[in-house]
């Protein structure tokens, strides 16, 4: 199965979530937050081959199950070199055409602001934590790739 | 907003419907039935941009409201004509890659048989209640274009 750029954005569209998640660490000093990004693609198994040809069209992320039954899988990246380097550009260069492109401008700007070391401050933070509001956001459970 | 081939396939795997629908007749002789097809795709009010771009490129259809509140709408087309020499086409050339690619091979084989008229007859009809058994139907109500 071979992916195009313009399929993989109308897929997107649809089926993908561009995600910021702000967690309380455990390991830093009490009330420190991280932020981590989170892009996915969600799939009933029946569909895991195009989870596997997102896998390989990019070069990057983790095919996974999402439940315990094993009926819902994603393709997805949490690695912020991956998304910053491959991801990013790459919709940056293909252009979204419904909501999900105002949630991909969200979650490019809190981008932005991790590469410039501003989610380590407090007002970067909470810059984040605005920008997060406005998201669609769903609960996203990361996992290393 | 220009829509391309391969973006619509990618948003319809998602995003789109291919309905069998198998009514009761009111108007005809007490027992028959009448199979209408039909293609939809919904989306949240706030990208109705994207239906009427989806409605542009195919050049038939219509966008309307699916909800009381108007909050979700739909782009569909009923016209067996249209679904016919256009939507059915156009998915034949542009190939799907998820199972929503089933959906369409079985929607394609229900408007074959009813091209040569096999809707009309017993077995016919048994056999397209057979195939639209195996599809991933939802609701359709169908109004006229």
């Amino acid at each position: 199965m071979k992916l195009t750029k313009d399929w993989i954005c109308g897929f997107v569209e649809g089926e993908g979530t561009f995600c910021v998640s702000i967690t309380q660490t455990l390991t830093k000093k009490e009330g420190s937050k991280q932020v981590r990004l989170y892009f996915k693609v969600t799939q009933h198994k029946k569909n895991i081959q195009v989870l596997y040809a997102l896998k390989a069209f990019f070069g990057v992320g983790l095919v996974k199950s999402q439940t315990k039954d094993d009926s819902v899988w994603e393709f997805s990246i949490s690695r912020f070199e991956h998304l910053d380097k491959i991801i990013i550009p790459f919709f940056v260069a293909n252009t979204l055409h419904t909501s999900k492109k105002f949630d991909f401008l969200r979650f490019r700007k809190v981008a932005l602001l991790m590469n410039r070391g501003e989610h380590l401050t407090e007002d970067g933070l909470a810059m984040i934590e605005k920008i997060r509001h406005r998201m669609n956001t769903t609960v996203c459970i990361i996992e290393e790739e």
